[in-house]
């Protein structure tokens, strides 16, 4: 036996499942190579979709790859003065341009201009030492899960369905994930009392829950958590003692007015001691999603509050051992948080790409829940925000068994024949978890908003011959 | 006790080291911010010490950015056609340009001509299914360790002096390093009976020696490895069922004829069966190094040699987890193994660019490692290949003692000294291990040239004051 034999390999290696790139994405991709048409809703890539990326930041950054072109009398001809403007501005703020390392926690002024974005979001100051940039977001978390997870007993709060990253993550690190259910029929909103119950389940098997995750707005079920549920689980948060991990990626991503994004952050500082000084929170966000979609880039950061000076140096000193975040993406989080403002050259033209991008995915949010809800069988609570429908498909106990007989999971057996039929790539609610029972898939909402009428019918097409083909009268797999 | 406060923190991250950004760079760091003049020679990071970045490659990725110039009539006046052409090239091999996520090993053409690259450099075939892309060779190196470690029985033979990478990354994922010496007096060559001492005292202690790190050229040592060592070192491979991890991304750092680079992956091949398809292998290489210096860009891979399929896919899903490295790292990595060709339009610049730093660089190993030598008490060996000069400084015993009385290691205590003095920030040599008793520090012989002859003046005045201070005539640490 050799040290890279399967048989042999760190164990924790091969519990990690992450569905998102699992079977229905391999498929996919042999189908593709056949030569058949696939349209990828696996991840949340909207480039990759057709959208198109934001005008002034992409000039920035080219010109900060090209600084020679700064000195050329003709670059004038090409990219507007804010943009030459900028790229000489973020150059001055690197150490020897986008080749050098920057320090592992990336590049002080840019972290200067996050720290600044954050105070004016929340109306509370903010410290950029207290703010590391990452290669996007999941690096972040893969991070601070790693300093908190000691062993199997060290359990982290994850709502279900949950994106994968927080399974795989776990997994890798040993650490035990504690579920606590999302509930469909509120909307995918958060009941205390199941976290409640979580944590009690979690020590009665002899786990110390130390952290709990929250995705707001929520992946894969879309919801955006009100003023008072985020006050409640950091209330709750703060009793258990419990580090609060705050996905925020898609803050940026609201189809409706009723409920706004806000941080966790600005509650907690809202409710003032001992709450704001006791809870310990890291939040994380990325230049991934919101309308800017650059998930190639790989820039991201998490802002760490309550989180004790000892430990900020250790989270510091393992984020050097890559050295740095790469440098680009820095700078495409700098533009994030400090983008064109009015009066600026690009100023209209920034604002109207990015008014497109985000009113295009409010409509198709519409576009799919009402498409899914049309189906026979499948019932989808609205997108409200990020960038995912999450339907549940009812599926008739003679698909179940026929499912069983094919020795795969329900919804893998129901994505699979979807994907075979229409080329639409999902990823199975299996994958993101879900009650014992009821199935789910999750679509990314992304595909051009002139293909999606096409796709829905598509989708509904083969769903109603399947429910037909598979229907006995006998129940489904809700009821 | 909340779960980052630093006493309930994962212990394996606590027990992390890394000197290349410890203690010394934080002093560093202090003195920049009082507005001291400090040259870091702590991190070969090329651009920070003023090498300008390749035009050709900036250009393309540049264009790669910013796509809509593509269609823009004035292009043409500030980029040359083959760099368009180069663009489009990559481009066409992305879904959805820089910004879409690529597949999680990197994008399917990229990795096609890293296999053509590795084909023309060994003379044997390359499988792109084999090859992984990452954010940097440190990424790569962190993936591979945490999937062989289990556990601290678990084993991994590493060169001291070595580079933290590695025992930085063995701490964190809970294994053991076991230590084999490069030796000083035969150039930093490797001794074949030192490995076989190592894993049998290893062996004694309960071990299972799974893996062995080669660094070639030797970082910080410097050393190139002979073809024969090469063989001999895969042999015990074999012979131990070892993995072998290749660190090779020095090998366009050269600074002599007589040793060129070979890979450790054709001295494999060119030994044929059983050993060829006996020794599991992978070999690492970035755009951070060579004469590129894209330090900031992150861009590497990593090729597997007889590694099981079920393991590849092991390491494909936990890659996955993160998504995909940064997509212009990848395409700086496509430029580095495919650059321009005789006859193309940049070639000549390219060319010219690529050996002017080059041949600074020679000059400057011969100019550094010949100023060490100068020296009251240093004797350093040349550097034959990478980035670094790596003198030992013999320190006289009233200095050691001194040291002691300071709280430091004896050469973090002569390395404060020289920064507090000079500006220069190096590593101490406690940073990469060094046998009992000698002391060593690690400079990059990056500084411009022009800027050498002055730092190695104010190195020599600095360190023959201080041999004087400390002198004695009770004999000196290496004696």
């Amino acid at each position: 036996m050799s040290g890279l034999d399967y048989e042999t390999l760190n164990e924790n290696v091969k519990k990690v499942a992450y569905a998102v790139r699992g079977e229905l994405y391999l498929r996919a991709s042999e189908l593709q190579k056949e030569g058949k048409k696939i349209i990828f809703t696996n991840v949340g890539n909207p480039h990759a979709l057709g959208q198109k990326p934001l005008t002034f930041p992409r000039q920035v950054v080219a010109l900060c790859q090209a600084p020679f072109l700064l000195d050329d009398p003709n670059v004038g001809l090409v990219f507007p003065a804010d943009a030459i403007a900028r790229a000489k501005h973020y150059l001055s703020l690197t150490s020897g341009g986008l080749g050098a390392y920057s320090d592992s926690r990336g590049l002080p002024g840019v972290r200067k201009e996050v720290a600044d974005f954050i105070e004016r979001r929340d109306g509370y100051p903010s410290d950029p030492e207290l703010i590391f940039l990452t290669d996007g977001a999941s690096k972040g978390v893969m991070q601070i899960l790693n300093s908190i997870i000691r062993n199997e007993n060290d359990g982290i709060l994850v709502p279900v369905p949950q994106y994968p990253l927080y399974s795989a993550a776990i997994s890798l690190f040993g650490g035990s994930l504690v579920p606590y259910y999302l509930e469909e029929t509120a909307n995918w909103g958060l009941d205390i009392n199941n976290l409640r119950e979580a944590v009690t389940q979690a020590r009665y098997k002899g786990i110390t829950v130390r952290a709990m995750v929250i995705i707001n707005p929520g992946n894969p079920t879309g919801q955006c958590l009100s003023a008072a549920n985020l006050k409640e689980l950091l209330q709750f948060c703060f009793r258990e003692k419990l580090v609060l991990l705050a996905d925020e990626v898609y803050q940026q991503n609201i189809y409706q007015d009723e409920r706004p994004f806000i941080s966790a952050r600005k509650i907690l500082f809202d409710m003032g001691p001992p709450m704001s000084k006791g809870v310990q929170l890291v939040s994380f966000h990325t230049v991934s999603k919101g309308y800017w979609g650059e998930c190639g880039q790989r820039g991201g950061y998490f802002e760490m509050t309550n989180i004790p000076p000892q430990t900020v140096d250790e989270i510091y000193k393992v984020a050097s051992i890559s050295l740095s975040p790469n440098v680009p993406g820095q700078i495409f989080l700098g533009l994030m948080v400090n983008p064109p403002k009015p009066g600026d050259i690009s100023y209209l033209k920034f604002a109207t790409e990015s008014k497109a991008v985000l009113e295009s995915l409010r409509r198709r949010a519409h576009i799919m829940t009402d498409g899914f809800n049309s189906c026979k069988n499948v019932v989808c609570n609205f997108t409200e925000g990020a960038m995912y429908s999450f339907p549940q498909i009812l599926l008739p106990r003679k698909a179940i068994e026929a499912a069983k007989k094919a020795g795969k999971v329900p919804d893998v057996f129901y994505c699979l024949k979807l994907l075979e039929a229409t080329g639409i790539s999902t990823v199975p609610g299996s994958g993101f978890g879900q009650k014992e029972g009821v199935f789910h898939l999750r679509t990314t909402i992304l595909p051009a908003e002139e293909d999606m009428p096409a796709i829905m019918a598509s989708f509904k097409k083969f769903n109603d011959a399947f429910m037909e083909q598979y229907e006995d009268h006998g129940g489904y797999s809700r009821m």
